[in-house]
């Protein structure tokens, strides 16, 4: 028995991008686990996306594309963090027995830290307690739901190796063993996606293809992509050639083999590769956009689907809070 | 309408000390307001007691020590911390926008920082995520009622400021009302009950005189009273002398004058004086006792008042959290 948990932060709409590198990889995971947790970390967001509107905007948003990317809540638990309150409470009673100095080892505050000390200023500036507390939350997050597997890109498992450490520090204290000590597992190195300009797909370069958006969208992202100066009939390079590695990251072999081909032969110019994506893109993904405007317009829906998950896994983060409570004496 | 909060920490057996210098002040400002919350601080213990058997007793001690000084439940609000989850869910939101910089600031934090650096080790040593998030969990404790006023010792003052910080920064941030600032009220310094050694009676000193005990237990404590070396006859000074201060702490002003008189005059040995100290335990706290003993082997009812307290404020506490999350935008 196997229980594999991922945590989606929903600060951004998602793109093709995150789909390839992220979503896709972890959807595969799912299928070979006995069991799959998704959540919503939505209480992670507002360390950073502190705009009502934007934020429930983008917890809808990012909802809807797993949802329509094909993770399927009859199969896997999908919810969201701010319906489980019992996480909370074990956030809370980890924190009276989590060392200090770990919090100061955690990249994401040290590289906020590094960032104050080479602008000269003080060492606190900008950050916030949930930046500094965030591998704890993250802990409870993994361990109200006894998670065995945590699959993370490398960035990542200093932070479930502080997970482990916590749990083995409630279990040493309390000389119980109340919480579940999670394995990580890195992630394979997901297909570099480029964005239009070349560089990673990246929301902070602005150079993204959206996942579920209009043809109008598609359009406008997929001519912006960068290639070189060849004409039409010129044999191309395809290898580093943007337009031609994202439409090969979700086409066939047979239709990147095919694309590949026509580009090197010089039968296609670069406009008709795009062209080739954008069909691409309505072929793959057309109805899935059909869904996702769906969902976009009929929000209940999601809140239906996200809050009938967290009923279905409350019972079993009950179980392990009421363990760790009997373990310290409350 | 005023609501009065206070927070009540079972770190140990209560003793005279904490009777007179805390307990009786706060059920006396409770008479007169329109609504009081007393609140076992279960979870800011565990950073202290991290001894089930020890936690268990000790919370259930503290808690019958208050009800059997006059805390009546039927008047007052009174619960655990940790039956109250809602708190746990706010602490974590107010995390998301506390600035790591007025953790700092707190005296608990400073003091332990500063003990490290007096002994030239590394700042963090033994100082735990507890002690550092202390006062965004009391901010939680405090913001979820609604609480108007919460009386303090000088020391705690800094704590109501963080929690007037936080709530005022939840509010702009996000332009709203969600959160009522409450005031700090200073306590009226509370008379300095002497220990048996003439120093301040303290856990940490070993001085005490317990609350609740059994004959035995209070004569122990009184005969090792320090005292003069006046001899029975001799005419005394009263002032300075810890069993004048203790017997004068829980006497009537006709009591308290009478033993000065038959002290001064040398109709009364220090021995006599503990004598009668041990008289007036037995007189005004008997009864107690016997109440205070009957909770403490059934310790089933304690937990029927405390869930029952949970019970009636929950709701209060829900219209909170459903007020900040709606501003933030969960």
């Amino acid at each position: 028995m196997t229980r594999v948990l991922t945590g989606i932060k929903p600060t951004g709409n998602i793109h093709l991008g995150n789909y390839v590198g992220a979503i896709r990889p972890a959807l595969r995971r799912a299928e070979t686990a006995s069991e799959s947790f998704f959540f919503m970390a939505d209480i992670h967001a507002l360390n950073q996306v502190q705009d009502p509107e934007l934020y429930r905007k983008w917890t809808y948003s990012v909802a809807a594309s797993w949802l329509c990317s094909g993770l399927d809540p009859e199969v896997s638990h999908f919810y969201r963090q701010s319906d489980i309150p019992e996480v909370f409470e074990l956030a809370t009673i980890l924190t009276t027995i989590t060392p200090k100095g770990w919090m100061n080892k955690a990249h994401a505050y040290k590289a906020a830290l590094d960032k104050n000390r080479e602008a000269g200023i003080d060492d606190d500036v900008d950050i916030n307690m949930g930046l500094y507390t965030y591998p704890i939350l993250m802990a409870a997050d993994i361990l109200i739901f006894d998670a065995d597997i945590v699959p993370v890109g490398k960035d990542q498992i200093q932070h479930i190796e502080i997970t482990r450490d916590i749990a083995e520090r409630i279990n040493n204290f309390y000389k119980t063993e109340a919480l579940i000590l999670p394995e990580h597992e890195l992630q394979a190195a997901a297909q570099a996606m480029p964005g239009t300009d070349g560089r990673k797909m990246s929301k902070s370069y602005d150079n993204v293809v959206p996942l579920f958006a209009s043809k109008k969208e598609w359009k406008t992202a997929i001519y912006s992509i960068v290639t070189d100066s060849s004409e039409r009939h010129d044999p191309k390079t395809v290898d580093g050639a943007a337009v031609y590695d994202i439409y090969a990251a979700l086409a066939t072999e047979e239709q990147t083999a095919e694309l590949r081909r026509a580009l090197e032969a010089g039968e296609l110019g670069w406009g008709d590769a795009k062209g080739e994506l954008l069909k691409l893109l309505e072929d793959v993904l057309g109805e899935s956009v059909e869904r996702y405007n769906h969902y976009m317009t009929n929000t209940k829906e999601l809140d239906e689907i996200l809050q009938a998950g967290a009923a279905k896994v409350r019972p079993y983060a009950r179980e392990t809070i009421d363990r760790v409570r009997e373990a310290v004496g409350i």
